[in-house]
């Protein structure tokens, strides 16, 4: 629509069928003026509808396992190839919880579970960082930005071990980003997004109840897919160069809000009602 | 009983009846073997109960407008002359908004009150701290800690402009607390305050619910004004030297909530039995 | 350059020369398809080269004094009316301490002074949004930006009572984007800049040193006033939908560094050739 | 002095020699009338010299891996039984990085080496809580303490990988906290220290520039292990019962200084002997 990332090149990590961050970004990315390809593990790529983003953006997919060195070598090498060049973003929207969703609760955590959480949600973050640095593949004054949770600052009931992976990205986000910037003028931020209703998010807790809660709690309402879409590509633009290091909160005001009327007028309707619940 | 503070002199400000944190501190302060005067302004000892306390605790009682610097300069002048000696730590526990009495709402503010609540609520602990450094009235390694609340940081339907006199407040804690420790080694502190139920704050908006509602957020529940008093001893002790221009949360762990499973239970059993309020 | 802006019509707040942020604003606004009208006072619009802008980006000069509610009606019904309609964007960006200027330090400040550092400073924000919401004149998915300082979270030698502006400042503007979003869709947020060389900046001290050291602090260096009008933009266009009450830090990666390689480097070369400085 | 913990039990993890902050913890616990044990490895047994504070403190030494799940079962069993009952206050004092010792810098990390920074240093405390836990080894009030430092927040240049760690470590103190406040009153904070001169902690670069640097911005100077000792005291004690999932900034001031006139003073005297250091 605006032109904001044309000739640019990129790689979206994370992208598994049209409920997807990471889907919505390609659509937007596209429109924008981008060229990028798509990765995902094989698993996801079978399972997932990634082919048919790919077609519609015109993108190669490239199976990766964000864990593993060897593969995230050829994810930048062969989108350097693909694309014709060094790259301009990267997006990272990889999560996943064993102890979530083998019901391991916080308190009877399985240690090998939480490494697989922790390796998974965020030291992949550190992976593709690494590769991309040591390779050289991302050009002066390149972005990248990984998807995070306010799960990071302030504990909620049920997101388990994602919050301690959440928080482990955002450290990774800012040493990283330290070094990037210093050496090769590339950014690196975390966007901190309302509750999305994604098949990954879909093994939180009362969701949909978490979800009404901040819906009346944020001003603006909980932002979407779309409009986290959005924001990516203007962190992506040349219009935001000087930022890095953050962590951007894109949830309709809901991390500076106490207490909203919206809110408190639900509760209260509970609590009229109610002897207790405890 | 730990004689925490023996042999301190120390000045607090705002008990009105023993609902009152000041009252609290006044009391455990009292224990621990402290020595100090109570001030508040003549209407409030006219129509509280501070005489009742300053008999308990030996204390005596100085009218004061704490916006006014004549009368400031008299309430340390006058409590070094009944103490025997420069102070040691100091209670600021002052606020009031004229917005919220006439219920005029946030964006319908009287910009005259505006300046009344900033000057009374804020203003006065600069003033506070200002009159004391140029009358070298406390002493190297002395304490002062101010109330604040949450919604210094982030709102609170209702809480209208306390929200950003308690912004300004924390504010001039780390602005006069660099200059106060960098030259006399004395720290300036504020503690944040789960909601309590004195008379002052029976203003604001829906406290029931909200208090209800702060108790299921945090996993210790509210912690009450004795509590409090119980933490402004330790940061007038000699075991909290090092610390200062902090504002601590005392709440129990609502600070760092995100979403607690009594609070989402409660709120969940709301939106079953409703069809929508907006 | 991108149309991001295409259709929108704005009121830019506090140019004054070109090395004004809001100078920097109004020509990207322009170039990327704004209408706009400018204000300042009437001391400033004779002193300054505005009219010069003016006539550059085809706009309207208003005087106005933000502090007085008469002139920031007129500024919105004038600029209605010139623009042919409501306001899409808002740009605060207005700052003055006279304790500043007649070097009064922080332990020792005119009150008067102080007050008219705040309700220059950061009540102005309130009153332009106050007036703004009564009036009905800014559009759904409005969005307004103030121009901000880390000095709002940290202390900084010198920067005294703008400090305490500041955090009042980002209060207002969290506690307002509350109520607007709410009611209409409306985002308010502020942004902190890096040092920025500006006429109005010119009174702080040890400038040069404390850029020096943020420069090297930073791993993208300081932010421009350039870079920062590019960052404005992005807040006025409709790829930042659902931020609002957020403080979002321009700087280069400045306000989560803990210490940098560079500014080590200087500081400890000062060190070996020092005996002490106390 | 104060009789603090008289009557509590402890379980002090990390001291080895009189440097060590945990050392120092266990010297006053002892004097404020805490009973207690002391645990680290074999080697810092070995190599350290925790016997002569176990006799002076009359306390017995557990030898035990904090990432070992039996071991850590070991540790409060005997701990119980030596000590007479179930346990008030443990202290988490453990922090170790391969990549630090060996020379990798943040973007030439070794993974394998990551793993054991974050298994050490963090996921440690986890599985101290998950230990105590489950065997149900802590009092009602109890309180759990890990030590932090401000790298957590903010990138330093050379503290590499155990600022993740420091990162996950508060997170993981969060998310704990909820729980075991909820679920049985115990509460659980991190204390973000000054930089201090552990045996430990010398492998940190530039250690004495950055103390230097620390003491002059923070207005109080930086804080010492036997300060640090004292805060960790009152936390234990019964004083501090509603503080929970808290980092809490034991610094001087120096987490809330953006530049001091001591600091800013050093640093440009170094500006005006340089032509340029890059």
């Amino acid at each position: 629509m605006y032109n904001l990332l044309k000739g640019k090149r990129g790689i979206i990590f994370g992208a598994l069928d049209n409920k997807s961050i990471a889907w919505k970004v390609a659509e937007r990315a596209h429109k924008e003026g981008a060229k990028f390809t798509l990765t995902n593990t094989s698993v996801a790529i079978r399972f997932g509808q990634i082919d048919e983003l790919a077609e519609k953006c015109g993108a190669e997919v490239i199976a990766a396992d964000a864990t593993n060195i060897k593969d995230l070598e050829h994810v930048f090498e062969r989108s350097m190839e693909v694309l014709g060049g060094k790259i301009d973003f990267v997006l990272h929207s990889i999560g996943m919880s064993l102890n979530v969703r083998k019901k391991r609760v916080y308190n009877d955590l399985d240690y090998s579970y939480l490494n697989k959480t922790l390796d998974i949600s965020a030291i992949s973050f550190h992976k593709v960082l690494q590769v991309a640095h040591k390779s050289d593949a991302i050009n002066k004054w390149g972005s990248v930005v990984a998807l995070s949770y306010i799960a990071a600052q302030r504990t909620l009931y049920g997101y388990n071990d994602m919050a301690d992976a959440k928080s482990l990205l955002e450290s990774i986000a800012r040493s990283f980003g330290y070094i990037y910037g210093r050496q090769r003028k590339i950014r690196v931020n975390t966007i901190s997004q309302s509750p999305t209703p994604t098949t990954a998010g879909s093994g939180i807790k009362d969701l949909a109840g978490l979800m009404d809660f901040t819906e009346r709690m944020s001003p603006l309402g909980n932002a979407t897919a779309d409009e986290c879409a959005d924001y990516c590509i203007v962190m992506f633009s040349d219009l935001t160069k000087k930022v890095t290091m953050q962590n951007l909160f894109h949830d309709g005001g809901f991390s500076n809000m106490g207490m909203s009327l919206k809110a408190m007028s639900m509760y209260n309707k509970s609590l009229e009602d109610t002897d207790d619940i405890d």
